[in-house]
């Protein structure tokens, strides 16, 4: 690191990178008081350079091709904000990495993809690679993870870590309103991604989950063994059900350390109202990490946003402006363990949504398949009828997602069946 | 810091410092993996070595005196663990940081009363002064204040930093047993500090307020700025009428940066029901940060006992062997502004629970006070009689800690006023 000032190149000028723009004009004074450093955006990149921006950008340098960035060499930080887990967000981060420069990024589907790979480049080479921004930007769990909790053994996270999910399900919650109508809402609302099975098909949860995970369990970044399940299938039945059995219906990532393996699972769950991440509303995240010598830490925050985002970023520039550079993921990139996928010890109770032919017989059929799959019931509820069809619920005692599953599609082809199931886990964090 | 192994000297072995040194053992092989060192207890200093501790302490020299850990050589970081804001702790530290020895420690009364003054010998011998026990062990409050969340421009840290208190408030409203009852459960659990005053006075939770104020607002740690008050006088009465109100009744340190300074209080507050930090049971902390860019971030966790406690000062070994030494309080202890007390700008409402004699023109009395001191009243409910005793509340409209004190030592003299009336803060966090 040069002495002054820490120089710092963009790329990407969508709400977050202008955010740091921001963020290091307002609050410039404290920042330099707590580095001893100044900060100046040498140069930017971005995909048009005549979109109308609410910030100055005299005196910064315009570079067409954000390759480029890597290369100038009065650079000392590249700030990666353009999103992507392909080029040229990857081949930025590696060159930048490769000529030295640290690399500040918010992309948390390059690290899910690839984050093993360039650790071992940004470590080779001395340079930090951070990421506060790719997971909660307005909770530091990256920090708490790697460095606050580093003396512990870390045993679970979990959390509820995409607002526009949590937005969705809690909207459906206070207005009754249809899981259509709220998407519709959230969408308009400029909530929901441009491709908005990331949110709602839980991608975004699982790639954050997979950071969070790799740093907990010292394991090599393995999103391909997470499963995922989207918040699409949750009716507003099924949140009037569950609420009427003590629980609100949350998309919940998980990650927890067993015997065998590692267990990662981004899934809607029932989450006891008793418990403080079922209290979470709108566009808030939680992550919840049990370790060995504290127990339980909570940490809440907005998990996306322009504020909270580029504050994440800048809170890495003076990390890194300050000279503290540690392995990317809290230890050496070269001791990370290829993750073991763990499904077999880990058992939960099940909340089943079944819509039957309403005839003699059929709800034997189903007891028989459940049977089959070594799944046994633990209540059992016949509501009003609609029309033709009998709406069962049903709540299993402790099995295996393979066992629902395979239940789950068992069901689905039986005459009686007139809709596939809907099946959600039970979660007592 | 010297290359291997990194080693330690531990002043009390008391609850938390055996934590360290079981922490030390257990997770050995994972602190190596993080920091690329081993770590060796070099010596111990405890007032009683004939104690039995469920610890193994061969190999390790024993001290008589914990002031010649200063003056040991081969010790790279002090742990002081015993606690008090005099001799012999002062005296450690100070000689330790001039021997350019780093310090860890969980002593908020030191740091409360000394905190600048040590800051400035540690950086004038480039050492480190780490602190993360000292203020909610299970939550990383200190890393996220001086680190996580340096890119902003904190607004308001308020929380329930006291846990003690937080049990005893919340086993009065499940049990709805007395104040008295529940202190003595807690004494006999031990849970109570062997002054109680550091916790019930509000003491305790004042100390871990200035630190984290200290750091929110660049600002010299002011002790005496803060305003007191404990929980001796809420009864299960308030408590009662709390609830029927909407609201619970926490310990609140609250410090906000205000155009007139920085205001700091710890007083007993109904907080409403809605909040999170209302619904914070048992021993645990909670602190809510409000800041410029990213709002609102929380975070909670145990505040006490031995795991905890002794996680934060392993996590602040682990930073100290990473060779991360930041300023001790988040900014160079030089540029430490002069705190300036705020009480003007900060009006709240107030609950007042009043006795008065059961006669007419008793309650005009109060009335009359109330309006000489500007208090106008938004509420009043006269509560069955008890004897001849008239129970009187009232909420009141904003109005300043100062005019209510006035206005309660004003009550308090008046021929119909049986006792000292009881006023809480009404803090809509």
């Amino acid at each position: 690191m040069k002495n002054q000032p820490v120089t710092i190149g963009i790329a990407g000028l969508g709400t977050v990178g202008i955010g740091v723009l921001k963020i290091l004009t307002k609050n410039n004074g404290i920042l330099t008081k707590k580095t001893g450093k100044s900060f100046q955006i040498k140069a930017v990149s971005a995909r048009n350079r005549n979109k109308v921006r609410d910030i100055d950008l005299n005196g910064i340098e315009w570079i067409e091709n954000p390759l480029d960035l890597a290369k100038i060499n009065d650079i000392d930080i590249i700030i990666e904000v353009m999103g992507g887990s392909g080029n040229p967000s990857k081949a930025l981060v590696e060159q930048a990495l490769q000529n030295g420069k640290h690399v500040v990024t918010a992309n948390k589907a390059l690290l899910a993809m690839h984050g093993a790979s360039l650790a071992l480049i940004a470590e080779k080479n001395q340079v930090a690679l951070r990421f506060e921004a790719a997971v909660a930007g307005g909770i530091p769990i990256i920090k708490t993870l790697i460095e606050g909790l580093s003396s512990n053994s870390i045993q679970r996270i979990a959390g509820v870590m995409n607002g526009t999910c949590n937005y969705i399900l809690t909207r459906m919650e206070t207005t009754g309103n249809s899981y259509q109508k709220i998407f519709n809402e959230a969408k308009r609302l400029g909530f929901v991604e441009a491709d908005p099975q990331l949110d709602v098909g839980g991608i975004d949860a699982a790639q954050k989950l997979a950071i969070l995970s790799s740093i907990s369990f010292q394991s090599e970044i393995n999103f391909k063994n997470i499963e995922i399940e989207g918040i699409e299938k949750i009716s507003l039945f099924d949140i009037e059900n569950a609420k009427a059995m003590g629980y609100r219906i949350k998309l919940i990532g998980i990650a927890q350390r067993t015997q065998h393996g590692i267990f990662q699972e981004v899934q809607p769950c029932l989450i006891p109202e008793s418990s403080e991440i079922s209290k979470l509303e709108g566009g808030t995240n939680m992550v919840i990490i049990d370790s060995d010598f504290i127990g339980r830490t909570s940490l809440s925050g907005p998990g996306a946003g322009q504020g909270p985002t580029a504050s994440a970023i800048v809170s890495d520039i003076i990390d890194i402006a300050k000279g503290t550079i540690t392995p990317v993921f809290g230890i050496s990139a070269k001791f990370l363990k290829k993750i073991k996928k763990e499904t077999r010890g880990i058992k939960r109770c099940y909340y089943l949504r079944l819509s039957l032919v309403d005839k003699p017989g059929a709800l034997a059929k189903v007891a028989t398949v459940l049977g089959e799959n070594n799944i046994s019931i633990d209540r059992m509820r016949q509501k009003a009828h609609r029309g033709k069809v009998a709406p069962i619920l049903i709540v299993t005692h402790e099995t295996t997602l393979k066992s629902i599953r395979e239940a789950v599609a068992a069901i689905s082809i039986l005459d009686v069946c007139l809709e596939t199931p809907v099946s959600i886990k039970i979660e007592e964090i």
